[in-house]
């Protein structure tokens, strides 16, 4: 195990920069010793942080930018003015293949915007998308789109199915991932149109995923399918619905556990297995959102972690370039797309012409 | 305390039916002891269970019918089929005046749609939506749509927020709920259109609440607002994906405290503090979304709930039917709808003439 790869990380994105990012990088290099960096951002913070982890050093080069994207710089503006930022140059790497992926905790917007600019969307692809890792109860699940795009067409939901497919053929290693359409319970409703008729899509053609219908919001976490697909607005608002519950909860747990001595004396003998259930649902064990549909990988940590949290964006980051999975998802893309039209085509072949207009 | 209410219960409705709408009806009398019952169902699988409970037998009478909506009926089908059935003849004795508000356990669905039809849609009101109440760090909010309907227009948006204030203060006895519009976090994203819109609008008309702007998915158990407001497939995802987050965590509680015999023992002492963890995160404590904008109050438990579980959806259409909240809303509604229509009129009458056809 342990191959080569360079990834290309923004040092400056996050509320905390090269302070978090490098002692993050040299995290993930313990676990996975083929990697190497390229931090960029400005040289005169990057490196006195980098002195203090020599392996690190050993393994990385500095791109000197002083341009910074701010986190709330709206997409828009840092496309104009971020030329020549740390998040532009470090997407710029794996466009030009100095880097296998780009790892940023900078502002999603503009990170979304250029990595659309720079990688551009594969062949074929309308609008990438952002993946999340979910903790299930057995495992994880892969769960897109978690608010690259607001609403999606039946077609754009039936590549997000391919590109979570290809995501979890890299990252669990099956060759037929299962996957999922998320949907209300309640039969008949009107108006998710786009998602009944990616369902027919998905159950009409062949694809190199096995296809398990529709499942609810409470089923996600109970791993029963390895990639569940939304349309971003429900999907970010479900990722961070669970975030905030597993919170709650956790904030419960303790105020139960601090209620009477008693219960802190039984929560101290039991501080072992509290342990193992906090590092269960520290959020730092899985951290990162994943854009799929370009042509090349950027990882996007959240902006508040730590360096724990940061390396989890870096192994994933590392995990996916290993993979091969821009290469197959391209492939499949050509494949797929091609029966995906005859598919999709045919009713309206077979039925009474569209009124004129419509 | 304790005003004189007549609910009428839907018997055959859930997947029990009068072995837990019953038992449920005698939980909820005995703390609301002004309530009596409508039943509606088969004499002869209620009058058994009936005779069990002699205190609710004395304020109870059974209004009998065979004929019952399936839980997986579709709601056409219910419609068509359904009049006469339990649930259609709950629902009409809220119409008739005979009962202040109907719970059923039944196919929501159907249940939807009867009510729709039978109750109809108050004045200015285009759509009803579903309201649940959402367990907090501090207590609860109510949040809708929770899938009443798939979509919702900015003016849809705005219409449920004045029924979600007008439902917080019959339940939390607040003249000015706070409310939010549910959105996802990033900024500039195409599409939630309709969202910014009922934003504008809210911020823009003087209504009967404290409009707080936007929230996100893990801002909603926090408690922040009374009122939290979303489209309906978002909406129900999110609401799900909570339950079943709760579910997940509370799970690996149970397992962390299970690897060792020094984490079980101290479990076992702190066995008062898990006590009160499991009260706290029981579903059967908070069952019942309630239709909102009809003219009538229809509740809807969990079809697969107890006894324990139904009384708790009882007991919210006991307290929304004491609560003068249909009067105070269709007030409501006649007041700010004439400020929305002016506000929302504007634009476009200071902007160009629109488009021919547009």
């Amino acid at each position: 195990m342990g191959q080569q790869r360079t990834l290309a990380l923004d040092a400056m994105g996050g509320d905390h920069g090269p302070e978090v990012i490098v002692p993050g990088a040299a995290i993930s290099l313990e676990r996975h010793p083929g990697l190497s960096f390229i931090l960029v951002g400005d040289e005169a913070r990057i490196a006195p942080v980098l002195a203090a982890h020599p392996a690190l050093a050993a393994r990385s080069r500095i791109v000197h930018t002083t341009q910074v994207v701010a986190m709330n710089e709206k997409p828009s503006q840092a496309l104009r003015r971020g030329k020549g930022s740390s998040m532009w140059l470090a997407l710029d790497a794996v466009r030009t293949g100095e880097a296998a992926a780009a790892v940023s905790a900078g502002n999603t917007g503009a990170l979304m915007a250029m990595a659309k600019l720079i990688l551009r969307p594969m062949k074929g692809i309308e609008r990438p998308a952002i993946a999340a890792l979910w903790p299930t109860i057995n495992a994880e699940c892969i769960v897109l789109d978690v608010g690259a795009n607001i609403g999606a067409t039946s077609r754009q939901l039936t590549d997000f199915t391919l590109m979570g497919a290809a995501m979890a053929r890299a990252l669990f290693h099956v060759e037929r991932p299962t996957a999922s359409l998320l949907n209300v319970g309640v039969e008949e409703v009107k108006g998710a149109e786009e998602v009944k008729e990616a369902h027919a899509l998905l159950k009409a053609v062949e694809l190199p995923l096995d296809y398990r219908g529709f499942i609810e919001g409470n089923e996600i976490g109970q791993g029963k399918v390895d990639v569940v697909v939304v349309e971003g607005f429900a999907g970010n608002i479900a990722l961070k619905t669970a975030e905030g519950t597993a919170r709650q909860i956790g904030q419960y747990v303790k105020d139960a556990m601090m209620r009477t001595w008693l219960s802190r004396a039984g929560a101290f003998l039991a501080r072992g297995g509290f342990r193992v259930l906090k590092e269960k649902i520290d959020p730092r064990r899985i951290n990162g959102g994943t854009f799929l549909g370009l042509n090349g990988i950027a990882v996007k940590s959240h902006g508040g972690t730590d360096a724990l949290g940061f390396a989890s964006a870096v192994d994933l980051g590392y995990e996916m370039s290993v993979s091969g999975l821009i290469e197959r998802l391209a492939a499949d893309l050509e494949t797929f797309h091609h029966r995906l039209d005859t598919v999709s085509e045919a009713p309206r072949q077979e039925g009474t012409a569209p009124a004129p207009g419509s």
